[in-house]
């Protein structure tokens, strides 16, 4: 099958390295002016792998989009409208696209898969490929289980049969909105572990990860989903990889935040629990820890106080 | 209030340690030839903390049970059943005793509260006290959110309100059984962690959180508690302190056992898990990753290739 990736970062090269592996045809696009893409034209590879002599690399839109069946995105979430714009300028009749990444439209809450929709409409397929994973660990050669979701079980299980391996076993998900809510909001719990970390309360990570998970699937059920989905491979499982590794960008961003050290960028789940507070105002569901993050982030309070309050100062039922 | 804790190992004198830092009156008891009970009475300390001047040390069962309003009980799972008799002989009615212990009985399936209530019956009231925490980081003044439960609202209530502080953050428990099979269970997960950090798999204990917690709570609703129990404190919010902590008695013991190190005992998840086995036949609940420790630890199948199968080897819905 031809298969085109769409953004050429640390994932999107993962992603066309993966699926090259499986023998399918591969083209990776990356933007004009990407430094990313110049370095694996000219190298071949990135700091965690080397891209098949056989891949095509591009920085056209057009050769990118007509080459694949599969068309999988993988770039900064807050960058999926403009993109997807572009993308609704091409004829995308009967293609799949596959959303492989984390992230909730941070100025209107929307899903990624809704901002896609509103942009190229249904003339495609649409799914996501959401769960954990590192690629420092995948490149390694050690497994792990993601979710394949979309609206069409029959596009689901067509993209997980096509796409599974030994190194990445698919399941089916069935619950869009739990998936894509799930997927987005670990990055903000992984925030939190972070900034945990930070003012020497790691051990109150065991109930981050309980009351992080139930805060979710609250928000999952309010709009709609359902609310196991939050105790799924999309988000919980998710957890090792975000709350515990040291690859984590996010929990990274949470530790050196409340240490005041430098850090380059700002993490996804900044914007994701700005997009978080405006769905915990619509569908008026209570997002404690997820607040706790906005105010610390927007320095309205100590972090350590702040934190140390999160968790059970007033005794309370549980659920 | 006068508290009674029986058991000095390391839970029973972080426990006695603790409540007598509250201002209660506290006897800590040991059995007569008990090795931990001699070096706290030579040296009021051991490896963790040392104890209070004020606080009575024991060996008389008599002396600590007519002492106690609160008696909290922390030893061995598996010999429950014989203190529980030997207690029955003793009056206690009006007493309130407290489960500060995780496991199963191993020959019958029964939780522990039910062990206690077929020897002693229902002339005293009787809580558990579970959730996540480790005396190391307790000591260091790190706190923790922890669980109180019992048949009996009131007593929830008053056992947290009189044992609550800024170090632990009891939550009241409403699900006797998903609370029990939880807490138990966890250290079998935490086996599981411990095999897979031992075979290089580290990276899928995010689906094992998922995966486990899943059959977890699959298993409490067939026994008729709540299946979210199982994603709280007692069992998701306990998988910091089991999987990932390096204090953590089972994660050690399962990673010991794959890498065929030396290891001085059975940890207590080794028991649970065949209790498990147990109740899975008895509900008709599949429970493969309890099943696979079991076959693991009975040494019927190489660890990495049956943790390796584990998830998802072949493309499944996930709920």
């Amino acid at each position: 099958m031809n298969i085109s990736v769409l953004g050429c970062g640390r994932w999107g090269a993962f992603i066309a390295w993966y699926v090259c592996g499986l023998n399918h045809k591969v083209t990776l696009w990356g933007r004009e002016n990407s430094k990313a893409l110049a370095e694996l034209k000219e190298t071949r590879k990135n700091q965690f792998l080397t891209l098949q002599d056989e891949m095509n690399l591009t920085s056209s839109l057009d050769e990118a989009i007509s080459f694949g069946e599969y068309i999988v995105i993988s770039i900064s979430a807050q960058q999926l409208r403009a993109l997807a714009k572009q993308i609704n300028e091409y004829n995308v009749e009967g293609k799949t696209f596959i959303l492989c990444m984390k992230g909730i439209e941070s100025t209107t809450g929307k899903r990624l898969t809704q901002v896609f929709r509103e942009e190229v409409g249904y003339k495609c397929n649409l799914a996501i490929w959401v769960g954990p994973g590192h690629v420092q660990d995948f490149v390694a050669g050690i497994p792990n289980c993601m979710v394949i979701g979309s609206d069409n079980i029959e596009v689901t299980k067509k993209i997980a049969d096509e796409l599974s391996s030994d190194l990445i076993r698919f399941y089916y998900g069935q619950d869009l909105i739990g998936n894509e809510i799930g997927a987005a909001a670990k990055n903000v719990i992984g925030i939190a572990a972070g900034m945990l970390d930070g003012v020497g309360y790691g051990s109150l990570k065991g109930a981050l990860m309980a009351r992080g998970a139930r805060e979710v699937s609250k928000l999952v059920r309010a709009m709609g989903g359902n609310e196991l989905t939050a105790y799924g491979l999309s988000h919980l499982g998710d957890y090792e990889a975000t709350l515990f590794s040291s690859h984590s960008n996010n929990r990274q961003f949470g530790e050196d935040f409340v240490k005041k050290n430098k850090f380059s960028k700002l993490a996804e789940g900044v914007s994701t629990a700005k997009a978080l507070q405006l769905l915990s105002k619509t569908y008026n569901v209570d997002l404690p820890i997820c607040n706790a993050i906005n105010s610390i982030i927007g320095e309205e309070q100590e972090p350590k106080e702040i934190l140390g309050n999160l968790f059970g100062r007033t005794r309370k039922f549980e659920f």
